[in-house]
């Protein structure tokens, strides 16, 4: 597997994007019709666009993906559908396209109408300006940006058992409003690959990567009206199906986009990883990892680079996990320095203690990585999230009125 | 029911409480043996204090609790068990009785052993300085404050429908790490009263009390390893049982000191109630109201005066509650003014709307409560939260190295 520099346009897709006030748009659109899987939130609350690109991803004909930051078309009844309809509409006449050759997406605020005027113009402005090159997927990557600083963007090249170069590359917007279940507040992610995937299963090969990458990360327990990940395979690849292989490509290209979303999560200064390991079950595993990993209390004391580890603890503690205190080990390490602080329930981080100013000295480091061991089972999970700073607090006290 | 200024000094129970240094340290003790009910965290790691506590409970010779800030003496081992129950011996000891005779708590930091020369210390002077008066009883609350900025102390009178006019008191410590399941984080109530209360019914009593009250709140999602709430009861008002009007009265003290305990969140300007009406179920509506309660959005939002209603929909959606999103109603409410955000689906705040800016005026208010009216089945609850600044992040940053 190699990292390329193409972001979405690998293989017979074109991409654009532009913004104008609090409106911005982008659009992908693939030469050839392809196989479209969808991943959506949990929220009960569903946007009108996951409603539109649930039924439109069955229609076996979308070639592209339409999608605007600056108003999330949540909660706005039929008019929001019809909305979300006119947005797949107005791509397709643009492009010489039937509607439900698009699925559609939104982020921004819940509850108001879209501006459908700014919609309109926007769009026009995009499908003239779609290339197929890396400065393209990058503009589509700003275009959908809301609190991200950072556009995110990757893409990779690997060879399948089969023999056939394949291509996937992403784009994704990120930020606040991220927590488990896919539904991960706001998170949009928009997947291509010139390989093909069995339209029977590509869903499943999509959740498989996205239930080790956007479903173990989590910025503030939120969950989003508006989350999708978005996969659309053209074939050009010429493979007949996919192996383990372009499956391990896809979950590097969702894990790396967890981490870029991680990393930029909303008043962040600190990305980390929990690992939870030797759990009863590989589900306990997951509920140990995201609790440390959703915990306010952890998330604050790494941004403060305080090595209170018993936030960990209690976070453990509470995670519904079944655990032996006594057999729990705990260690921190961040560029190759590591300390134990817990060792089979015994303690060895105590105030004083060389291993309790290591401790600190790590937490000041980057690519925090905290190990959990359960002794109890096999499972294992790991959990992406990042620290919580005041920032957090004023972006979101001030966001959107 | 009246209230009264006693604080735990109801008939036959004395107080005190000193500091020194991080550590505090309250005491309390009935003239008479009491029943002792007592809720505990439902954290699988367990403090050492509420270990010692559940076995000594049942001794049946419970009159009184001995209490300590600065120390969680949780994550300990053995030697924190040892701690524990020495606690109880020193606390008997200068006041002439055994060890099971004191239920005993801790709150601070996790994974320290208790400085138990200064426990010894505190120990002998408060014991020397009981007394049954409400200064004693604000000194013991002040005692077991942590980061707290107010003692929380409340105190009340009714009588039964049996004639006998009873006492209930109580004092709390609270602050951050407060969440459902009785177990937010770091929460000690310590409740007295004068009535007889059968022992075979007195943690049920209690239990009926904390899941309206503090299995209600939420700081920070936050579940403590030594949140506990104990009741003692030493019968002197010589009643034969408890009735309704008693369970009212002990609602109301556990809810007034969870209101107190919301009210003081670590870096919280301002409470506030959800109330959920009309859910499925009323485990639906405990769902739905704290995940409102819950959301950092939400409290984002709040301390922001900003009116972003959509969180609140969002919360509700990803609560797991069963909704139909075109039969909520959503209003919010403070200080007499009230306005309805949204009518069974039909959003009535926009942007320019006069419903908007009178939610932002009303936000600016104190005693805010939002109501939800999912218009589904029966179900009702109401949860207790307070708004999140940027104090809370710079608090837990900076909270025990």
């Amino acid at each position: 597997m190699e990292i390329t520099e193409k972001g979405v346009c690998v293989e017979g897709f074109k991409a654009g994007g532009t913004r104008k006030g609090k409106y911005g748009l982008a659009m992908i659109l693939s030469d050839k019709t392809t196989n479209c899987g969808i991943v959506m939130t949990t929220n009960k609350i569903q946007a009108s666009p996951l409603i539109i690109s649930k039924e439109y991803a069955r229609s076996g004909v979308v070639k592209g993906i339409v999608a605007n930051s600056g108003n999330a078309n949540a909660y706005t009844g039929k008019e929001g559908i019809e909305d979300s309809k006119k947005m797949c509409h107005l791509a397709a006449e643009k492009t010489g396209l039937n509607a439900e050759s698009f699925v559609v997406a939104s982020t921004g605020v819940i509850g108001r109408r879209l501006d459908m005027k700014t919609i309109e113009t926007l769009i026009d402005a995009v499908s003239k300006s779609l290339e197929a090159t890396s400065e393209a997927s990058m503009t589509a990557a700003k275009s959908i940006m809301t609190t991200d600083t950072k556009a995110k963007t990757i893409s990779v090249k690997t060879k399948l058992n089969s023999g056939e170069e394949i291509e996937i590359g992403a784009i994704a917007k990120g930020a606040g409003m991220i927590a488990p279940d896919l539904t991960h507040a706001t998170m949009l992610c928009f997947i291509t690959t010139n390989a093909y995937i069995p339209r029977e299963k590509i869903n499943e090969v999509l959740k498989k990567a996205v239930d080790k990458s956007f479903n173990m990360l989590t910025i503030d327990n939120e969950t989003s009206t508006n989350d999708m990940a978005v996969l659309l395979a053209n074939g050009m690849a010429g493979n007949k199906d996919v192996d383990e292989k372009f499956q391990e490509a896809l979950d590097f290209v969702t894990r790396e986009i967890a981490k870029m979303i991680a990393e930029d999560g909303e008043g962040a200064t600190k990305y980390f990883e929990v690992n939870v390991k030797n759990a009863a079950t590989k589900e306990d595993a997951k509920k140990a990892a995201m609790a440390v990993a959703g915990s306010n209390l952890v998330k604050t004391a790494i941004f403060g680079r305080n090595p209170n580890w018993g936030r960990i603890i209690a976070a453990v503690g509470y995670s519904g996990a079944e655990i032996n205190p006594d057999a729990i080990t705990l260690s921190v390490e961040a560029d190759d320095k590591k300390v134990c602080l817990i060792e089979k329930g015994k303690i060895l981080a105590f105030p004083g203690t060389d291993e309790l100013r290591l401790a600190a000295e790590i937490l000041s480091g980057s690519d925090l990585l905290i190990t959990i061991d359960l002794d109890i089972g096999g499972g294992e999970a790991s959990a992406l999230g990042c620290d919580m700073g005041p920032e957090y607090v004023t972006i979101n006290a001030e966001y959107a009125t």
